[in-house]
């Protein structure tokens, strides 16, 4: 039994190339998860296949607009002349309906969507070591070493932010990293302070 | 990898009748699992085949009340003219050796222990619903009416300490309940307040 029933907006963030999206990727294979996308909302246009409401929700600029001063965004950027942002009723009504919002997300993003929502649970992904992130961003292959040297150089200056975190998750092992990520929502399920309502109203208690 | 290193001491503890000593069973069941108990000291005799240093330590009053002056005790309770105790030291070598200390006590010790090691981990045990709880005391068939009356009355008061705890977890299913400890216990190995330490040598942030 799960005292707590509503869902968790679980945030995972960490430098680039530290394997984030690898471990969202396994962590929906999980079998019988709960888990869902947060599904973010862009001005920018389709590309061929991509759906509405599943890859985007697609707006115009106008729309997007609105809603920054109608406060509904969990984080957003403008990335090349486009808007790019989390909006917050979408997640609101999956974390209501029991479903967990599994949202990977850069760092700045990260401690943006900390301000709004601070009873997320942020958890910071981290290589194994310094030079294994950089083997990997050199192994990638498809960028520049400009490019690579810029995205080490933010790596450094991000490895200083953890302490904002509420758990440090070492990549060395995709499935490792996913199986501890899965025990932190289970735990974070059964803290005192998300589930002590339920529990009293269960008990009786005043 | 785990960032921490040190083991954790797990309190575990809830009314009288919830399951608590199952539930410690079936933890220690667990494949490949890094804990141990937490082994009392006691001024009473060793009864047929119990071990000095396994089922207790067993010391002289003289000896136990010199470890009291010299708060050596996580917690301490008399009983029936015997002392029993939580001898702080035993702990702290297995908790350095990077195990997990398993305690399992009743509501009055577990908040003692929370004095003097506010960073061990306090989870709640609670049955799925009170009469649950009545109906497994009533069919022990152990007890007087008398005395199964005295448990219920006492686990009515210690409903209301469940707020002083990290975490509650019922005991809906035993093995459910123990799988939820154990992701409590990887989830907090991975808490940045425990991890930061080592992430900041590993990283080497200053």
């Amino acid at each position: 039994m799960k005292l707590n029933e509503r869902g968790l907006l679980v945030v995972i963030s960490g430098p680039s190339g530290v394997g984030k999206g690898t471990i969202r990727k396994a962590l929906f294979e999980m079998p019988d998860n709960n888990f869902c996308y947060s599904v973010s909302m862009t001005t920018r246009k389709p590309r061929e296949g991509e759906k509405d409401g599943v890859d985007y929700f697609f707006v115009s600029r106008e729309e997007f607009e609105k809603k920054i001063q109608e406060n509904k965004f969990l984080e957003f950027a403008e990335f090349v002349g486009e808007y790019y942002g989390t909006p917050v009723d979408y997640i609101e009504k999956q974390l209501t309906s029991g479903k967990e919002v599994i949202m990977e997300i850069e760092v700045q993003g990260a401690l943006q969507v900390q301000e709004k929502m601070p009873d997320a649970v942020f958890i910071f992904i981290v290589p194994p070591s310094k030079q294994v992130l950089y083997d990997r961003l050199i192994k990638r292959g498809t960028e520049q070493v400009k490019d690579v040297e810029k995205r080490i150089q933010k790596a450094e200056r991000e490895y200083g932010l953890a302490y904002k975190y509420d758990y440090i998750v070492v990549n060395d092992d995709i499935e490792n990293a996913a199986d501890r990520i899965y025990a932190i929502i289970r735990a974070e399920h059964a803290k005192t302070e998300r589930s002590i309502h339920k529990y009293h109203k269960l008990m009786g208690v005043k």
